[in-house]
């Protein structure tokens, strides 16, 4: 058993609680992460990028999804947690294992509440609120003013501080400027003073400013709140360049340090305050005196014993009218009245006051809503558009000269994943304006790729055969936008259901793009058509059928997406689509001990006819590379669909084909012919 | 000008409103309503099924669908009413009229707010929250506890009331005693003992009762609320057989008057109190203790005079503390504290208390959700789906016999719309069990059937011909089930134009048939399945492509639906399609003066392949009645439809032809053949 699980359950022991639970994400729910917040991996061993580990006194479970099954259950064979394989049939999600551990305590008539704990910067107001949900009635009680972790990991790196710099408007398209009065409209329009930003990318798009803080996502460390006048900037002040420092004062931004975001946030009371509950955590929502029925109201507890309070109080002091003792001396219901009111001194005890520390009532309404600028992010204006153009022909060029190394130049025996993927990402950091990749690449080789986000190492990757499938995905982040791409490679012989089923997953991106809808549709309405070809044969593929895409940002953005699932929170629920978006088109298949296909796209929302029906849209292809014909059974497609092959691929040919050798170009000529 | 319209002018005066709505609807948000709740039509000679009236000192609006423009044009044209075309460009919302109002006031300088009104019990609190949401940051102030119609309409009619019968267990498959059980359970799980019922269809659902006080849906005027241990089910006494009196007496149901559920409302506190926004309506809402920003609170109001208030109480009273007075005398906040403590007899006057009569906080807590019956409801049982089925053949056998008349029989040209709809409900009239129709029979001949919710009368027809097509929507009512179809029929020549709409449509509705699809899709993942056929040529149709069906109740039924459409109140969000749901497949085509296609089956939603992507479902066609080959042009099927189409037309011969006569029979062989 690992060392830091014994400590951590003395901590816990210490601070009373029956349950604790440890998350792989940062204070700002950041999809990838940086070391510093590696608490999972600190605690079980375990390196994937997906968890939640609860501990109790018995027990340790991390529950993570069917990518880390198997990467999980050997990470972890030592460290005294076990495995929850969450999405699994018959496997509790982790508020549910919450409830049966709050009924089993007071089943077994402890007297005393379940008493669970977070570290309240880990987890987002949405999660709270699911947590909320599934204890209703229990009598579980929150701790999430606490981080038992850093108490334990003593030598937990600090923060990443790279440094931070402008993107220039004709990076960006927009200047800090004009997002922030469009903004301004908005809190207007919803009749609020105070909008609270978290979410880094959303920060790095509305400052245009990017950094270096977190893997594959070119962003920094930091917290805004913005009022009708005033923007403040919570940030690590090292990351300022004097250069950078000056065109913050330009643009009137209140530099503060990056964690007095919680000290100035309990100083905002009495507003309409804009969250996005999403990407706002629970501490910092607490601090702007949210409130949840899993955290008991300190104050009146304290208060509870009346005979102590003080019979007068000074005026202006905060005063708390007691309605009724009960036998023993003990107030039933404690009422706050904001402010004394002068003649109270002369109240009698039981009308009684005290000054409130740190829990007055900051009197705040919460809009909750996706944040603004996520909705204005997403939506690409003219030059992150044409900025993108460039970018997927520079990614195209590097994806091209990959492919023609595969098919004409290399051996590919003489080649493993990871090697191959080196080979990949050193074509692409050629690319102009190349800052970094958008993600890992991953290169997964026959049975691999079934793993749907596999990640070959120096250390565990397999060897290439003339046969079978590598499947591709990969993408760069340049200076003119991120790019996101899949390609499944014929090494060699194919089986006729190999061939068959990349056929499919063909059909299926290819209808996707075909699509053609009014205004007010959302992905979820148009799912199915790539969907529906596996559906029909009663296949699946266990993930959207494609997100939303950042610029320069992380590669998977949202509120755009296609899948088929309407969530709840802001995030994932249905959002229409709207021309500038950029989403990806990435059926895919997927055979455990099989292989596995994926053929990715990137699709940008355009606007087609205006009809009496109204403004229709449709998608354009933005990504250049050709699809391998080696894998294609012609007699599958529909002449429709061969007709749009054909164009697309003559598309990649006359784009790509001056940026290449003459060799290259030759190769492509074949790659991109009519079927 | 309507004098019922100048009355109500001087009645708003009276009471000081500026703006004052009626709507066509009843206390329980039915679809279909009563004469006794046609205030639309008192107040504006509109006879639509659908219309918002608002009515100031300089105007009167009345906001109704497409269906309607040109009917209430007529209509309305000496009564002071003017149209509003509901969802054409242009037009503002009713919600968004009422802010300009607004607005427009504030400006002007009045100085007093503006107020609107409307009779609460009309309006749902779904529609209350769009309207607060519309009014955020005005000063507008609602009155909803009046009735202006009922004080000038004094010869309104009462309400019907019907004789109510009991559905036997062989009809409704589930006995009321079962469904309480399975209702009560789900209370517990919501931690909530108060469930409010209002929605006619639900409470005949739960009750396994009927009646015929409202037309085309065969339910009763009632409220019921239930608690963990009792039942209330408020009614009209009258309605009451002995042998109904007896059977809600042995299933322990308390009988209470229709309107006291307005005054047991007030009696319920402290709870976790489960509404349906959608179908509670504001007055019900308000006396269950929930509030609206739009309603100023009245006690607050009558109290800032603190002069006046007694200077001590009784003991046990409602007391409220003051906390401060402005320079004027008058209170500034006022906090309320349930009881009066022993000791505030003593208190200083500004902690004074009042009796507070009728504006005790009742403390309630509201779950908003969809019923839990409504959802119940849907999902038929096994019984249900055996009876509807036997329903469908009985209605085929009328429709078939119907086509036969009008393929082989008559000359169409000695039949108008009404005729030959009356001809249809007579034929439907003789099927086993008949009830009543489920909504008035559709016969819309040529461009009338390009108004999709045309109904001819006896004075307003158009005259059939032998060319072109008709389009006939109906239904029936049996104690087996509830029915819906639609057929275009060619009377003779059509254009080549009218064969490929019709070819499309029917299309569309195959595609949506052939749809296979996991647990947790719902009906807005399908929907584009058949409209994508439309939006693929900038067509689209303005309604849903299907709705639920009810069982011997209303024919449209929620919340399973086809419709891309994904809303945020509980009926109109998505909802997954589960095995018993009936939904109808209606794509169509319109063209304003010109024609109407329409092809309407029901499906029945039910288990398909388990694979390891879950359960898949899959769709089973309840309908029964061939689909017009003379209209469709084999070329433009695939081979796939054309197996469908003739495997579909093969069972309709094979199930109806035994309950023809010879020459019917003979004319469905050919109907039916395969092409």
């Amino acid at each position: 058993m690992f060392n830091s699980l014994i400590q951590l359950r003395e901590k816990m022991r210490e601070q009373g609680i029956d349950a604790y639970l440890v998350y792989m994400t940062d204070e700002h729910m950041s999809e990838y992460v940086g070391e510093s917040d590696f608490d999972i991996r600190f605690l079980t061993g375990f390196t994937g990028t997906n968890a939640v580990c609860l501990v109790t006194e018995e027990e340790s479970l991390l529950w993570t999804d069917g990518r880390y099954y198997i990467q999980a259950e050997k990470e972890m064979a030592d460290s005294g947690t076990s495995l929850m394989r969450d999405g699994s049939e018959g496997v509790p999600k982790v508020s549910e294992y919450l409830r049966t551990l709050a009924e089993k305590k007071k089943k077994s008539g402890a007297g005393a509440p379940f008493v669970f704990g977070f570290d309240g910067k880990k987890v987002s107001v949405s999660l709270l609120r699911k947590y909320e949900k599934a204890l209703k009635g229990t009598d579980a009680v929150l701790k999430s003013d606490i981080d038992l972790i850093s108490e334990i990991w003593t030598d937990r790196p600090a923060k990443t501080c790279s440094k931070i710099f402008v993107l220039e408007d004709k990076y960006s398209g927009k200047s800090y400027e004009k997002k922030l009065k469009d903004l301004r409209k908005h809190m207007k329009e919803e009749d609020s003073k105070a909008f609270i930003l978290t979410d880094l990318t959303d920060i790095a798009w509305l400052f245009n400013m990017r950094a270096d803080d977190i893997p594959c996502t070119p962003v920094f460390y930091a917290y805004s709140t913005i009022t009708r006048k005033t923007t403040f900037l919570y940030v690590q002040k090292n990351a300022l360049s004097a250069k950078v420092k000056k065109y913050l004062e330009e643009n009137d931004v209140k530099v503060r340090d990056y964690q007095d975001v919680y000290v100035d946030a309990k100083k905002i009371h009495d507003q309409n305050v804009i969250i996005d509950p999403d990407s706002v955590n629970t501490a910092l929502y607490f601090a702007l005196g949210g409130e949840s029925p899993l955290v008991p109201d300190e104050t009146s507890e304290k208060l509870l014993d009346v005979e102590t309070l003080p019979e007068e109080a000074e005026d202006g002091e905060n005063v708390l009218a007691v309605d009724k003792l009960e036998d023993d001396g003990k107030a039933k219901n404690i009422i706050k009245i904001d402010k004394l009111p002068k003649k109270a001194k002369k109240a009698e005890k039981i009308l009684t006051v005290e000054k409130l520390a740190d829990k007055e009532s900051q009197n705040n309404t919460f809009i909750e809503e996706i944040n603004f600028t996520t909705t204005e992010k997403t939506v690409k204006n003219e030059t992150e558009i044409e900025n993108t153009k460039k970018a997927h022909l520079i990614d195209a060029v590097a994806m091209c000269k990959f492919l023609y190394q595969i098919k004409c130049e290399i051996n590919v025996e003489d080649y493993d994943e990871y090697s191959i993927a080196q080979m990949l990402d050193k074509l692409r950091a050629k690319g102009e304006g190349f800052i970094e990749l958008s993600f890992d690449t991953i290169a997964a080789y026959g049975e691999n790729a079934a793993l749907m986000h596999y990640t070959a190492t120096k250390e565990k990757k397999s060897h290439l055969q003339k046969k079978g499938f590598l499947l591709v995905d990969s993408g760069g982040t340049y200076y003119t936008g991120t790019t996101d791409i899949t390609r499944t490679i014929a090494l060699g012989e194919l089986t006729d259901e190999e061939k068959h089923d990349f056929t499919l997953v063909l059909k299926a991106a290819m209808r996707l793009k075909r699509a053609k809808f009014p205004d007010g549709v959302s992905g979820q309405n148009l799912d199915i058509l790539s969907r529906g070809f596996m559906w029909d044969l009663g296949l699946d593929y266990r993930c959207g059928t494609g997100h939303g895409v950042g610029h320069i940002s992380n590669v998977h953005e949202g509120p755009n997406a296609f899948r088929y699932r309407i969530g709840e929170t802001p995030m994932t629920k249905a959002y229409p689509l709207k021309p500038g978006m950029i989403t990806t088109d990435e059926p895919g298949l997927y055979y455990e001990g099989g292989y596995g296909i994926r053929t990715e796209n990137e699709l940008l929302c355009v606007k087609d006819e205006h009809t009496e029906y109204g403004q229709f849209y449709s998608f354009e292809n933005l990504t250049l590379v050709p699809i391998d014909k080696d894998a294609i059974i012609p007699s599958m497609l529909t002449d429709e669909e061969r007709r749009e092959l054909n164009a697309y691929h003559a598309r990649v040919y006359e784009k790509v084909s001056p940026l290449l050798t003459k060799k290259e170009a030759k190769w492509l000529k074949e790659a991109t012919s009519a079927i």
